[in-house]
């Protein structure tokens, strides 16, 4: 088994400059602790919950910050709202994400497959997770078979979200890494009114109980000032914890992996 | 108030003539009912379970056999996909629909305005009723007011969706008509495995309990042999069966028009 | 088919007069609208969210109210919580009462069932309509087969309920009269810290669509001023608004009763 | 902080014989691993889905059993159902339980609050994990503050539990001892038809994740036969594998509690 995959970055690009201050910091914590690390940010927020909230810096823009920043020796990962952006956005990251509500567009999917990079599909809110079967089989129906599968909770009642733990297990019965999204699993869409709120202060609780069941990684999005960030402030973490909470996370991550469950 | 509206037709276009015959029989029952008649098909079902659904006859054709509807005077309704499909299918039909799935993503809702056609919004199964005033408002924010939005259900648990009956007079606050989709909302997502099952012996129980309540329009799936439809068939009802069930919803309509309920 | 029976009164006991009151103002009302009715209200509010909520005049005070109420002629109903309180309360009221948290309690509706009174049982927040079959069989294996089913929301997330509308048919394959708690069905449970909170304007929502589906009967909390009652406040109906409720809904009553649905 | 507190044993009480070996077993391997013990059982299966399961030996014949187990030097813990055999409970084990479906009932609280024993509460299917916060307080208005409270799980859809992670640091905010049970928390309540189904395999990645978090204590049903067990077998780790299970949850636990997190 490999060592953790950590994910992490600001929800939105807003400069390369800071997309740099963040890889780097988040490069160095994760080298520390011995975990794997992958830029991610998103160009675009595609599906804010009001039109008055800010959608980043656009795909040309902020795909040559990606370069730059993957230039540097590390990984990257953004999402993708269409079939164009997923084939632009494939020839400079390592990583092309669907978004939980775009999971389950066939086109989508079957574009991304065929990109050949890296296709992390997060987990509907609306789905099981053993439906994640059938929508990863869309991928792979490609000839591509690098998926990962990525819960980040599911509907509960309004404005809530709940992760359900057993859905980690039930995912990995595909034989596809799966990844715990931290913090957008403490998110109350639509919580405020006209944007979401969070609970930023359970995200390494969802963290480390995902990571010791053994899980390949974690997504976590992160910010040196989550409060005034242009969007998904209150469930990120701030960029100064992130190096402890890593280090805290690889600890359970190696006795996860030495004692694996058997679900 | 307006006689109830009746959007009906099949899941998925199979031929002209089919679409026509299906038309043919909705118009009649819903003139005879006194209720107003909308003919709905989808020319490509973009997110089936699993990719063998079948996905249907693709926008080119889908497109000339609405028109074709639409040419002998009956109204049209179709949904779409992405920016492209908005604007070509809103040179042909009467109302472009956005997909459940895909009622948050802002640039699909704008250049669905800006067509200038209606536009209904089906209610995301991961929203509250609430939350649909937001997402009207990125529609509207482009001068089209022509908007309805429509009941789905919610998700509830695994597998399953569940009908709030809150959720039709809370979005009618938006001020704009309210439909009860009675088919789709007692669909049981992924629910076999490889397709969605569902439970059509409820569908009438949703139409009436939302009629009375004097919501706009009823949306229904039919089909004359659901059981061998290529799509949706353990929700859609036997088209013999309409005419009864619209005569019976219109007297529920007049009822409910002539005592508004006021919350 | 019977006409509604409309069961209603306030939460809890206050006093003899108040309790009077309230019944003469119902039975007036119900009778002028072709209604069936039954008075209803708690001795003790036995699982308040907080220790500090006001319980009631207990039982012995409580049982006495209520026989004088019986005697002018009208029917009582008031619930009960442990084996002991059955007894005494089947010996004055027409239909005793399981609350929803108890509805699983063997010992409790076995006793419930011997006494011979009406046995109405709540249905659970927890439990699926279907599971109501067994737990009516509990009563009925005592040689009592009157027995009410009562929907009043299932559990949707935190502190919020849902009523799904296909649980009315779904518990009337029983063969048992179906009642609507139109009140309870929107309360928000401890949705105000200390005490739940409640959305009295959706309580003539939930009657209405319940009532057009053909169910044998609604339950409605009531009180002249409910935003001093002891208990429950937020989601009771104005008393002076009660008549013309119950006219509507009988409008409804009748319609459903000729058209009837067959689930 | 203490060492992990394991809650375990069959069930329901079988016979003596039964007990002793199960609280042997369990004992020795809880010994072995650091962990501390206490022996559960439950001498009446009180709200069983269907009448037909069996309810176990009863209240004067359990309670010995499990005196005789006690007097081994093993605490024992079991469940309450009302105020008198809070009472008599109370003379014979360390631990008196309040069942999910009786954890709002105000005066079976008092009453076990009264007797002076460790009150173990579990959090109703039906509660948010803040509303615990009123229900301990009931307990705790007798002065009595040897208050355990458990999470095994929240009602989501239909026959289907979820346990949100989110709920022990929250529940742990009462200054109270957090336990979590895993082997309930796995049911499918009423998912057999006339009884209810679990999924034994996941209460293993329950007990790890709610561990990792640093609680208190995990309960956890065992029996040598889970298959031919009169009660919750489908959801009861079979006896042999727990001392291997009670060693993986004590590294885990040591890692947790050496690393707090401050939620």
């Amino acid at each position: 088994d490999q060592p953790l995959l950590v994910i992490a970055g600001p929800c939105q690009l807003e400069s390369l400059d800071h997309a740099q201050m963040i890889a780097g910091v988040m490069a160095e914590a994760c080298a520390a602790a011995g975990a794997q690390y992958v830029f991610k940010a998103s160009y675009d927020k595609a599906n804010r919950t009001s039109l008055s909230g800010r959608r980043g810096m656009g795909m040309e823009a902020g795909l040559k910050v990606l370069e730059t920043v993957r230039a540097s020796g590390i990984p990257v990962l953004t999402d993708v709202h269409d079939i164009a952006q997923a084939r632009e956005a494939a020839k400079v990251v390592d990583v092309i994400q669907i978004p939980a509500f775009l999971c389950r567009q066939t086109d989508l999917l079957l574009a991304a497959g065929e990109t050949g990079a890296v296709v992390n599909i997060k987990k509907g809110q609306f789905l099981a997770p053993w439906d994640m079967a059938n929508v990863a089989e869309k991928v792979a129906s490609t000839g591509n078979e690098n998926i990962l599968l990525t819960e980040r909770g599911a509907s509960f009642g309004y404005n809530t979200l709940v992760t359900d733990m057993r859905s980690l297990p039930i995912m990995a019965r595909t034989g596809y890494p799966v990844i715990m999204d931290a913090t957008h699993s403490v998110q109350q869409p639509g919580g405020l009114g006209g944007s979401s709120g969070g609970q930023r202060e359970f995200a390494p609780v969802m963290a480390r109980a995902a990571v010791s069941l053994g899980i390949a990684g974690v997504f976590i999005e992160t910010h040196e000032a989550p409060d005034t960030a242009p969007s998904d402030g209150p469930n990120m973490i701030p960029l100064d914890k992130m190096a402890a909470l890593i280090a805290s996370l690889m600890a359970f991550d190696r006795l996860a992996k030495a004692d694996p469950l058997h679900v």
